[in-house]
């Protein structure tokens, strides 16, 4: 009677949206980076050695040693999230140029989480997300389910005109939703946008009234410099407030104290925070309870303190890796000169094909890097290439720069790809 | 040079699908609801007392105790879950006649956030989703925003034929994409499907190949009486395998440790599985690692004893909710006798209106409960309610239901509601 269902037959019941559902080439391979011998420049996850972890424990015991707090750790809670750490988040976007209030805030299971619903909220299939190209790999696939087209913002120097954005979206059977950036270190490429271009972009968004996306992921890992106001903070400085602003600003705990808690934020207008805890509420009802008010605890007892410690780290790490490439790249190949973040972006001579380059550089060094073809919306960029500088000692970064250099200087001798392989630029 | 944004200006920026993203007027309501003084048969929500708090401190100190479990703990994980914590439901699956593979399964921020998965993964716009009247009101909001059509299930003796669910599917401009049940202990209902009605429901999906959600976030909470196998089970009994199954089983820690942690898990067939892992991955990368290494910790150590545990609770609570109905509820009233679960479903004369006598109940009685409307996909059962026995305690129900009793009563005499507040059905 029960007809058997093959392994095929799951693909006719898919939503059309799935189709944009694909494997992420780039993770799986990851899975098989991140091994024991192998030299990992792949990964962008912070250094596990960084995190609190005596504060983590001292504050889920405190938690769950009071009755009251225990009870509601342990419940169901609001699906816009723990008022204190709200209230905490108030406190740190006032201290960043963006002053708010409680009901701006909505907290997310991560900054990723942030990405698909705003990804849900705002974007009908064929509608245009304006993304830099390249751009982070996570807002492409939270994005894409959507089915937008992507047009390419170049903010520094070369965005196209508002009305020819528009233009290319109407052709494109919708309209222009949003623009997504990462102003500040931004993954892959660790660099940030000026002052002109962060306002540059704000001028667009008002010509053609979209929303600004901006995903502060890496915001407070600054090593050196001066700090660059977020583009809400922008946006308000301008003679609004964040119930006028059209930016929507990303943040995360993830970077800064813990990924495995699942705790970010969206700051924004209030008609959209409303919107989105209703998205919330239909996802997953409310980011773990327990963990938002371990995180609240954590946050008001270390945050500037690991804040200074993780760019101190990381400001060594990335020094060692500008040292390693400058003494070992051959000429031809350029690279991204951070001033924070996790990531500097490679750029390999035109007849480089990153994907080749890392097959070998897995079969005869244990090197791993990211394509960095997986970070452009239209394949674009085979000759570049995403090394995270977040995990590996000093000696490792040398040996492992030293060895893919080498590669590096045999591709750039031997016949160039075949033109299907190129770069499709 | 900014134009400003008004308030309003955001409406036009959604997606089309924002449209069906609705405010829960229950939702809302329950905020009200809760409240110290309020005697609450509304929210669904476990008794906190009985959450293992002991086992949770115990879990979450011995994770950060060790380096080595607090640095992944700490850290991004994969996004199919723990390891550890799926073999744990393996073992849980096999023991109630599921036998499957670690690869048959994905952890999810709770079962709610399974059924956002599945209406993405699912539904285009224009499909059909079968579902009972009524049903989970997460269920509906979790789908709606992938604008299907909604086609009843009266699984019990009413289906209509498979013929005429697929001719309305295609009028309504798709197919049907899946039906979704609650099958032992139904919120809102309290009832459970018998073992009639799960073949009749696996013959309909194995004439129209969709797949069936099954939604078992009560299924282990039977105070009485035999278990029936899930409709995963049963379909597997029929000569198939988990990878031949049509059935999705969705299952939750939510309802038997803890909430708080969002801990969910669906098993189903390897490819269905694989889909999902990639929306989890474009969702939120993971659930919190550290709660699903401490959910492991507290299912080895708790589940069994918390289950039983949980139902001798509860079915104290269940009786004496029923003992109060049937003292205090006047003639022409009736309700549903769970034998399991944290509900019981009230049906009122066909004249009463159970929102007005809500606004009642709450001015002059304090007496909370969710208006049964809410449950219906078109808005149907203005004469019923939900009554939810998982908090007060015995006096209080007594209380409570004879304050409720009294409004009843008092209802059923008035002059029928005008035509535009009345029953649609």
């Amino acid at each position: 009677m029960t007809k058997p269902v093959e392994t095929a037959a799951w693909e006719p019941r898919y939503a059309a949206r799935a189709e944009r559902m694909r494997a992420s080439e780039i993770r799986e391979l990851l899975k098989v980076l991140d091994q024991p011998g192998v030299i990992s420049f792949a990964g962008g996850i912070p250094d596990p050695v960084l995190f609190p972890v005596k504060q983590a424990q001292e504050a889920y015991v405190s938690v769950l040693a009071d009755p009251a707090t225990a009870g509601s750790g342990l419940q169901y809670s609001t699906s816009e999230g723990y008022l204190p750490l709200r209230q905490w988040i108030v406190r740190h976007m006032g201290g960043i140029g963006v002053p708010c209030h409680e009901d701006n805030v909505v907290i997310t299971s991560g900054s990723q989480q942030a990405l698909e619903f705003l990804g849900r909220l705002l974007l009908s299939p064929g509608d245009t997300a304006l993304v830099t190209a390249p751009t982070y790999l996570g807002a492409l696939q939270a994005f894409s389910a959507y089915e937008p087209r992507y047009d390419e913002l170049r903010p520094e120097d070369g965005n196209c005109t508002p009305a020819s954005y528009a233009e290319a979206a109407r052709q494109g059977g919708g309209e222009v939703k949003f623009a997504y950036v990462v102003p500040s270190f931004a993954n892959p490429t660790g660099e940030t946008l000026s002052p002109v271009a962060r306002a540059r972009l704000l001028d667009l968004a008002a010509e053609l009234d979209f929303p600004i996306i901006e995903d502060a992921a890496y915001a407070s890992l600054r090593f050196e410099g001066e700090a660059f106001p977020p583009i809400q903070a922008l946006e308000i400085a301008r003679g609004g407030s964040i119930d006028r602003a059209r930016t929507i600003y990303c943040g995360t705990f993830s970077k800064v104290l813990s990924p495995g808690l699942r705790v970010g934020w969206i700051v924004a207008a209030k008609p959209v925070i409303r919107r989105l805890v209703l998205v919330k509420q239909a996802s997953d009802l409310n980011s773990a309870t327990v963990n938002q008010m371990v995180m609240h605890r954590m946050a008001v007892a270390a945050f500037d303190h690991q804040v200074a410690q993780a760019c101190e780290h990381y400001r060594a790490r990335r020094d060692w890796m500008l040292a390693a490439l400058a003494r070992h790249m051959p000429e031809g190949v350029s690279w991204t000169k951070p001033q924070g973040g996790l990531f500097t972006w490679v750029r390999l001579p035109e007849e480089c094909d990153a994907e080749r380059l890392l097959e070998r550089s897995l079969d005869e060094a244990g090197v791993a890097f990211v394509p960095g073809s997986a970070f452009f919306f239209d394949g674009r960029g085979r000759n570049t290439l995403r090394l995270s500088f977040s995990l590996p000692g000093e000696e490792e970064i040398d040996r492992g720069i030293a060895l893919l250099a080498r590669l590096v200087g045999e591709a750039a001798q031997v016949p160039p790809t075949p033109p299907s392989r190129r770069c499709g630029r």
